[in-house]
């Protein structure tokens, strides 16, 4: 008999890496290792949704990197379709309910790892519920997007959200042949981007052919006489739809830690110490889409939903939980992602982030090839540099380019977590040679330009 | 008239870089430039030169980012066809020679740029100088050599030499329909690599139809009744070939520099400081393939012929000539390249490197998707990573790889610069979508199998 209980409530990316690596510090006589998952998967891509309903994933089954019977072999009682319904902190036992059968339980713990990742921002307006309005968080809801197309002739989808998962869906929908709305309610897409650089996508979207339209706050989602979903409507106007994706972002799904009056940041996400423990709990951690991160050029806490820091979460709450020693330092905000054959990136701080904690900075931005201009299928990428006055520190990057543009933000990235200046950017030994980089890589061009606006910014 | 004059030896890179550079900061009143170049040419890519004996690039004027007309207008006195023949440092004068009507002169100098660049290694062998031998450092080689090819009807092509010289030089041919057969000295191809990672690009070359020989040390170049290149031999047999190319490397180019009495470093090169003076010469400048540069990592000098330094180099110089300041920290020895589809990159150390410098280090190597496994068109590498016993500092990795591979080294050179432990890499916030890579970066991958091997070590 097991010494000690781990329970760990949500069934994806960090649930399951804390639990596998738990798992494989510690066998099933010292450590037993209950898992409750809502939904009928676990450790899925969430991420890929987008490529699997745009047809360049074709199974659903190519997202799962593990199922729950894999798992379950691997020593992790792992219970799908049952949904934690209420943490008793001084008890330490959780309340679950079956959901098929309706019953509700208690397991006591031992640890108890949290990670209940994140919901989509569902405004309360009329019609939201509607048949043919879809949220793209979970697998399960991608196998509905994916039940209902199938089931639908009509050929318009209007997107609600301009960020990734906005841009990620317009792309599907191009993919599969719609015509594709993305309404905005602000002026440019992917706010993650300044207005300059989110300006660019708007234009590359617009060349492919999807409408964006800013401004657009929705007020209702109109029904026809079937009860499905048959339009958007906003304050300046109406949008025909046969399928609605809401892609408005998420917010850190903590509900259950809130009322068992765990700590919650500004965000709404767990605060964590930099083991992964909720902050004033020894014996409970906390990882993935329902924390708060810190963020290393701001000094912030921020909420950022992203398999890989989930992942990497739950790799080091595994560690701990199974004697090791492993710590998170925070992030420096890097997000790539892509529309079609525009790639997106960004690392550290946009303008008003830098404002928002007293920063001063200077702007640059450039443009290059991805290769040696002369290189057959060179594209082209603009750059733009964030650098603090005076001390010349990189504050942050934001690119949007053809191929190859994306992964160079990584420059930028190991750049902000080393704290490097722009000056000493511009030395930096990055890999050259004509099918890959000119011979002043694009970076390099725009740390360049960044030292001479620092100079010149006093 | 000017109250100083910089002349420049070296129509590439280094030397107009620091000529453009230098007329930047001081218009003709107050320095006249004047630059000597043997060749035909002036600043072009010499690393796009495989590319277009390939035919990826179509004509040769793309290789040229200014030719001579247009740094003439812009207040550089290039005199291409001119060679120069001597420097005499204290009497502060070069002497030149005019290619064309084989006339001699002297020209004062109140400072002094070299970039003598680097000259192919021929060994003093039989047949080296026959018709069908070419080398490809300059773009007059790589004219004289598309002239060959345009005259020779066989299509049997031996690259002498598997560096990057030669396995770019192989793609060329391969793209032009060719026999290629690569002789290499060693007993792996991109000696750059340790021999495990060699092994790699030698199996891809062998798929891709690349005929490479191992331990092939060249004796002989044999000749037809036309006086033409119609073998090469070598102590193991002998090659049959319509064209030679070599590609056994580089070295500095530095006989006037030698003869006129100034520093060179156990490489050949030219020794400097930091600002890219020749060492103990206050108006002497040197830099790009004529250089040594120190290897931040070993401490160690090297001698490394790349364009992005000799134009890093350039900038340097011209900004110190002109008055300003600027200097070169050394190089972490980044270095991407690709054969055909397959692509190959190294920086910081390899093991015989570190050994060389006394370092003990462990080695991981991994293998990953460039992708999301599950996303189209995923290709694989492989990932080797050093790092030092005990601190677990980065010492270098090396890359084999599909598509994407290559440039991810640049996120290692960048964590060598700033001197991170492989543990410190773990966390590194680096760009995650399904299009970009898998949820954990094959850097990231490395870096925590690193950490491992670095515990276990002790």
């Amino acid at each position: 008999m097991a010494t000690e209980r781990l329970v760990v409530i949500g069934g994806d990316a960090a649930g399951m890496s804390a639990a596998s690596q738990a798992r494989r510090l510690k066998g099933p006589d010292e450590l037993e290792i209950v898992a409750f998952e809502r939904g009928h998967f676990s450790s899925y891509s969430a991420c890929g949704i987008p490529y699997w309903v745009g047809g360049d994933v074709p199974e659903r089954d190519d997202l799962i990197a593990r199922t729950p019977a894999e798992h379950r072999e691997r020593g992790i009682g792992l219970r799908t379709r049952t949904e934690a319904t209420e943490i008793d902190v001084a008890g330490q036992r959780v309340r679950s309910r079956d959901l098929e059968s309706g019953t509700d339980a208690w397991t006591g713990f031992d640890k108890l790892v949290i990670a209940t990742g994140a919901r989509p921002v569902r405004p309360a307006l009329p019609g939201m519920d509607a048949p043919g309005v879809h949220g793209v968080q979970t697998l399960d809801d991608g196998q509905e997007l994916l039940d209902t197309l199938a089931r639908t002739s009509g050929r318009r989808a209007v997107i609600v959200g301009a960020g990734y998962i906005g841009v990620e869906m317009a792309e599907a929908f191009i993919k599969r042949g719609y015509e594709v709305t993305v309404l905005n309610r602000g002026e440019q897409p992917m706010a993650t981007l300044d207005p300059d650089m989110g300006r660019l996508v708007h234009r590359a979207m617009d060349d492919m052919g999807i409408t964006t339209v800013r401004g657009a706050a929705v007020t209702k989602i109109l029904t026809g006489g079937d009860g499905r979903v048959s339009a958007v409507a906003t304050e300046s106007g109406s949008y025909p739809a046969d399928v609605v994706v809401l892609g408005i972002g998420v917010e850190p799904e903590t509900t259950l830690a809130g009322a068992a009056g765990l700590p919650l940041g500004v965000h709404g996400g767990l605060l964590t110490d930099l083991a992964m423990r909720v902050r004033g709990h020894g014996n409970i951690w906390a990882g993935g889409d329902c924390v708060e991160v810190l963020d290393l050029v701001s000094g912030r806490e921020r909420h950022i939903a992203l398999g890989t820091h989930a992942n990497k979460h739950g790799q080091i709450i595994g560690s701990n939980v199974g004697g090791g020693y492993a710590t998170f330092p925070g992030v420096v905000g890097t997000a790539v992602s892509k529309v079609c054959d525009l790639e997106i990136a960004r690392t550290g701080l946009r303008e008003k982030d830098a404002r928002a904690v007293g920063l001063q900075y200077v702007t640059t931005t450039i443009e290059s090839t991805n290769s040696a201009g002369y290189y057959p299928g060179a594209t082209m990428m603009t750059v733009k540099m964030l650098a603090e006055r005076r001390s010349g520190r990189l504050l942050g990057v934001q690119i949007v380019g053809g191929e190859g543009a994306a992964k160079r933000v990584d420059i930028a990235a190991v750049a902000l977590t080393a704290g490097m200046t722009v000056e000493q950017m511009t030395a930096l030994d990055l890999g050259y040679a004509p099918p890959f980089s000119p011979v002043w890589d694009p970076i390099l061009v725009a740390a360049r330009k960044a030292v001479t606006a620092v100079r010149g910014a006093g």
